[in-house]
C-alpha cells in the first residue's frame, strides 16, 4: 500500500454504534447478565463453534499480562480446535494472583461443560478494574444460561455486552471471494486501550467462515494487527488485557489457505480491513475524543524513523490538547517530532521539513506558511476526521497512527475513584 | 547518594513566588518592558557580569533547536570570558530562520555595544510562541534603558521578566564553604519544559561568585542538570528553546577549582541543590498542577530500567489523570511500568513488585495490599506534594523523577488557541 492511498478517513459523527447483523457459517453467539457489573446490564458474552476451528491470537506484551491472557495463550498454543470463546466486562482479573488464574480456568471448564469440548478448548477474556476478584460463582451460575443464549444472529449482543465504558458498539465486517466461493470475515472490539476509568481493555474477536491450515492463521492475524490496532493509540498506555483473536470455522468450503497462497493475502486483505475499521472506532470511542486524527510521516529516512516520530506526535500532550483546541498551532507538532528526533539519534533537517494539517501546508521548510494557510488549517481541524501530514524530505519511509485528541472529557473520565 | 535519603519534598502550597534577595558578588541585573509581550510587563532581562567571567551550559537537544540557542553554543564554544546573559519572554524566535538567526545576532550586538564587550562575550535566551520573528527593533531600542536597570538587588526583577505564563516567580539560593572562604550560589528559571500555551521554553540560570577552572565547570553543569532539570517532567515535550547556564565570577577569591578536586563537589552539591529545587518549582508550576509527585523506582536490574520505568508512570496520562483525581489506582501504576517492561523487554515479576503511595504500600508481590491501604493512600494523594514508590525486588538499581497530575487546569491551558 502506498500513504497516497490510504483510506478516506470519513465524515459522520465520532460516537455511531455499528451494528453487523451478518452470521458467520459456524458460529453462535449470545450474552447474559451474570451480575459482575453492578448496573445489572448484560456483561458475559460467548461465542461458539459448532465444530472445533483454527483459530489465532496476538495479546498483550505487558509484563503484568491477566489471568485469561495467560489461559488463552496456553491453550491457544495446546492445538487443539476451539469450541467457544467466553468474555466477561466489569473485572479485568488482572493482578489477581493464583486465584485468579484458577478463577479464568474454572470459567473455560464451566463453559466446556455446558458445550460439551474440552476445557482447553475455550478461549477466556476479561475487561475491567485491575486488582479486584472475578466473582466466579455469579459467573458461573450465569453459563447455563448463556449457553441457551447462543443464537446465529447473537454476534450482535455479544459485541455488546464486551463493552465497558465504551460509548458505542464496535463491529465491522468484510466480503471477499475465495476460490469461487463468497466469504466474510465479521470482527466486534471494545475499548481503546486503556482509556476509561473503569476498564483496562482493548478486546477484538474476529469470525471467518474461511478454511485456513492453523499454520497460516497466525501470520495473518499479527500483520493485520500490525496494519490496525498496533497503528492506534490514545493515550500509549498499553493494557495487562489486551487481545484480539481470529476464528475460522472453514464452512465456507474452500481448500485450507496455506502461507505464501494468494488467497491466503485476499482474505488477510479483508481482515485487515476489518481490523482497521475497528481500530478507527476504538480511537473514535476513546477518552471522551472529538477529533480522530490520522498523524502520517512520510518522507522518512526509513520506515522505523517515520514510525517513532509519527508516534512522538500521536502521543504528544501538546499536540492533542491543540487537537482538542481545534488550534492550528504548528509549532508544537514540529517541536515534537523534533524533540523526539533528538532523543532518538534520527535525522531531521528543519529546512526540509513541511507540515499539511489537512490540505493546508502551515509550515513550509521549517517557516511558517503563513495566517491564511492557518486559517485554513483551523477550518480542517473542527471536523471530526482528518490528516496531519508531517514531510521530513529525506527519504522514502513512512509510517501512519490514529490517534484522538486529550480535552476535558479524557480528565473528566479518568480522575475520577476507580471503586 | 542513597534513594532513602533523598530530600524532603515539603507541604506548604505549590504556587508560591520564591524570591532570593542574596546578590552575588560580581554581578547585577535588571529588566525593562520592551514591548516584546503584549501585556506590557518586563519581559527583557538582562544579567551582567563586572569582569568576563567562566561559563557553561546545557541545551536542548531538540532537532529544531531555536536562534538563541545556536548563537549561545557558539558564543559559549568561542571559549572568551562572558559578559552577559540576555533573555526575552513573549517570542521564542524558533522556526523562525535566517532572520530568526540574525535577530538573536543583533541582540547580542546590542547589548555587546551597552557594555562595551565583544558580541560573542554575551549569551542569548528567548522564551515564547514558536513560529513568530522577533520584533527586533522594539528590543534594540529598549537596550540601553535595560542597561540602565542593572543593579546588584536585580535578580528577582530578571526572574519575574523571564516568566510567559508561570504562576509564580521561581529562584533558589545554596551557599558553601571553599577553602575557607564562603561562596553563593543563585539560581533563576521560569517554565517547565513546554507546559503552556503561548510558551515553548525552560530557563534556568545560575550564578557563583565561586572561582572554577573552564574546563571543570562543563561537567558540572552537565551533572547538576542530569540530578535535577533532566529528572523533571510535566508533558514529556521537550522543548526547542530549553537552557541551563552557570556563571562563575570567581569573586569569592578562592583558588580556581579543577576537575576531581573534592572542594569542586563542594560547590557541585551546591548547584545541585539549587537546580533540583528549581526543578521541583518547575513541576509544581506545571500545566495547572495540583500535586507534585516524585516517582521512585526501587529494587530494578540497574539503573537504567529503574529510569525506564520510573519515567513511563511519570508520563502515563492515566496515572496522571489518577494524580489529580487522587485516585489511589494502583493497578494503573503496575500496568504502566509492565507495559514500559514488555515494550523495552526489560525484567518484570509480578509476585515480586511492591507499591507505595506515600507510606501507604498498596500492592503487595503485585497484589492487592487491601481497602485500609487503599483508604490511607486515597489520603497521601490529596496532599500537595507526596511519592509514589515502586520496588522491582530484583536488584539495587534506582531513579526517580518529579512529575505532576494531569487535570482540567492542563487542557485549559493548552486547548487554546496559539495567536
Amino acid at each position: 500500500m502506498d500513504w497516497e492511498h490510504l483510506p478516506e478517513l470519513g465524515q459522520g459523527p465520532l460516537k455511531e454504534d455499528r451494528i453487523v447483523t451478518t452470521p458467520v457459517a459456524g458460529f453462535t453467539a449470545g450474552a447474559v447478565a451474570a451480575g459482575i457489573r453492578s448496573d445489572g446490564r448484560e456483561d458475559l458474552a460467548l461465542i461458539a463453534a459448532a465444530r472445533p476451528v483454527t483459530a489465532a491470537g496476538v495479546f498483550t506484551t505487558s509484563r503484568l499480562p491477566a489471568a485469561p491472557v495467560l489461559v488463552s495463550r496456553e491453550h491457544l498454543a495446546a492445538g487443539e480446535g476451539i469450541r467457544a470463546v467466553v468474555a466477561n466486562s466489569g473485572c479485568a482479573n488482572a493482578a489477581t494472583g493464583p486465584e485468579g488464574l484458577e478463577a479464568a480456568r474454572a470459567t473455560c471448564r464451566a463453559v466446556a461443560a455446558a458445550l460439551g469440548c474440552e476445557p482447553r478448548q475455550v478461549l477466556v477474556c476479561s475487561t475491567g478494574v485491575i486488582g479486584q476478584p472475578l466473582p466466579l460463582d455469579r459467573l458461573t451460575a450465569a453459563v447455563p444460561a448463556l449457553a441457551a443464549s447462543l443464537s446465529p444472529e447473537g454476534l450482535p449482543r455479544a459485541a455488546a455486552a464486551i463493552r465497558t465504558t465504551d460509548a458505542v458498539t464496535k463491529m465491522a465486517q468484510a466480503r471477499t471471494q475465495l476460490a469461487g466461493r463468497e466469504v466474510t470475515v465479521v470482527g466486534l472490539a471494545k475499548g481503546a486501550g486503556m482509556i476509561r476509568p473503569q476498564m483496562a481493555t482493548m478486546l477484538a474477536f474476529l469470525l471467518t467462515d474461511a478454511a485456513v491450515e492453523p499454520a497460516a492463521l497466525g501470520g495473518l492475524v499479527r500483520r493485520a494487527a500490525e496494519a490496525s490496532f498496533n497503528r492506534a493509540t490514545v493515550d500509549g498506555d498499553m493494557s495487562t488485557n489486551d487481545t484480539l483473536l481470529l476464528l475460522a470455522s472453514g464452512e465456507a468450503g474452500n481448500p485450507p489457505l496455506r502461507e505464501g497462497e494468494a488467497a491466503l493475502e485476499k482474505l488477510e486483505e479483508a481482515a485487515t480491513r476489518v481490523c482497521q475499521e475497528l481500530a478507527a472506532m476504538l480511537v473514535a470511542d476513546g477518552e471522551g475524543a472529538a477529533h480522530l486524527v490520522r498523524v502520517l510521516v512520510t518522507g522518512a529516512p526509513d520506515q522505523a524513523a517515520a514510525r517513532a516520530l509519527a508516534y512522538a506526535i500521536a502521543h504528544s500532550p501538546l499536540c492533542k490538547t491543540a487537537f482538542a483546541g481545534a488550534d492550528p498551532n504548528w509549532g508544537r507538532i514540529l517541536a515534537a517530532a523534533a524533540a523526539a528526533a533528538g532523543l532518538e539519534d534520527l535525522p531531521f533537517v528543519p529546512e526540509k521539513t513541511r507540515l499539511w494539517i489537512g490540505e493546508a501546508l502551515v509550515a513550509d521548510r521549517g517557516l511558517p506558511a503563513g495566517e491564511a494557510a492557518e486559517k485554513r488549517a483551523a477550518e480542517v481541524m473542527r471536523r471530526p476526521r482528518y490528516q496531519v501530514r508531517l514531510d521530513l524530505g529525506l527519504g522514502r519511509g513512512w509510517w501512519w497512527v490514529l490517534t484522538c485528541d486529550l480535552g476535558h472529557p479524557y480528565v473528566e473520565l479518568n480522575a475520577e475513584y476507580h471503586t
